[in-house]
């Protein structure tokens, strides 16, 4: 239950999404002050991750109520997400209403198939970032982006500096300085590999190849969901 | 099911866990090759984290094969854990054969309650540093502290820099960089406030006075759980 006093974010919860693009940001707005935040799902089952963690929404579409900040996490499920009527049609309604309207990782290219990302700037994971153009966003290789009420993020990690932006926008620097220090975010990667600006050009080349199939794929829903925004 | 080809990590997931504790490194080690990542408890019931995040298990103490790597997350929960023999067994039982024992946040205090950190240097979340030390543990002000095959992380987000340590043992540097790569894991927190050596004083005392209740609760249980290994 929410009330006009507090203050209600929204995630969405499906299928195949990569969880840490929720999990990470759960953490971090579930420590709000005067916050509920929403799973939010078609229905009450238990949603599996695109690596077989089963996770239950707490609210439904229907269900929902009005959202200050909504923010769509990303994964290989985002693909189906990008042409899935009733989905689309429920993050245009709340964003209509929504202080934030954002996104982490691939999620920002279902925030674009629901024509919410036109003119903006907007980032994505790094191997996905030129198909934010397809949607008619501005690609920006920064790790969050914020334009007007958009805040996107990069890629699964990124989600909790991501997070953090957010609150203090939402909440003041305080808070999100707080919670920041009870999270102990004072990060020490053991490689500086985790940007291709950063990893050694074999590992690139590596994690490409890997990822191509599957950017193709992607790039083939992202061109559909252009497709249906110019009708 | 696992065989005996590919590697088992497990996960303890308990009520009240601090979810990010679990999630941050399930998703590192979820993108291992040939590992099999298992989520522990008494039974398959989905449990709840601190913050109502609802997550099922994927096996039992009873059902869990034997682990590779054993890791033991944090969370306002780990107080129950740290006086529940049926849990304190099930870890030591498996770190008898285990490669890895590991821990995230104040999830090394339910190592040192199973006796297993006695003579090991070890770290935890910087709220609870100092508690290691009534468990025969040398507390150590690092993100992440290995000693032998312990390993053990810092508070919260300090799961994913450990979880690519591990990788980086258990499978080597490349692949955890690799993995790095794909999760994007290039931090920028918005503000230098993630640990008490750079938060700013005035910050570093409001936390600390918002946990305090909750550390004494914590250090009477560890001080229990100290006098039971005596026995």
């Amino acid at each position: 239950m929410s009330d006009s006093t507090s203050t209600s974010i929204g995630l969405l919860l499906f299928p195949a999404l990569t969880q840490l693009d929720l999990t990470g940001p759960y953490e971090v707005f579930a420590r709000a002050p005067n916050t509920n935040v929403h799973l939010i799902w078609k229905n009450l089952d238990r949603v599996i991750s695109d690596r077989g963690m089963a996770i239950q929404p707490t609210t439904t579409f229907e269900a929902c109520p009005k959202l200050d900040v909504i923010c769509v996490p990303g994964g290989p499920g985002q693909i189906d997400l990008m042409e899935d009527e009733e989905v689309l049609s429920f993050i245009r309604i709340q964003s209509e209403q929504a202080k934030l309207v954002t996104s982490v990782c691939t999620g920002s290219l279902v925030l674009g198939a629901a024509g919410l990302l036109e003119g903006y700037r907007a980032t994505t994971h790094w191997a996905s970032l030129e198909q934010l153009a397809l949607l008619g966003a501005e690609p920006v290789n920064e790790r969050v982006v914020r334009d007007r009420n958009r805040i996107t993020g990069a890629g699964v990690t990124s989600g909790i500096d991501f997070a953090l932006n957010v609150v203090s926008e939402m909440y003041g620097s305080d808070i999100a300085q707080n919670i920041q220090l009870h999270m102990e975010y004072d990060p020490a990667p053991p490689f500086n590999c985790g940007s291709p600006r950063t990893a050694p050009a074999e590992q690139l080349r590596k994690a490409q190849e890997q990822v191509a199939p599957f950017i193709e794929k992607r790039r083939l829903a992202t061109l559909k969901a252009a497709a249906r925004l110019k009708k």
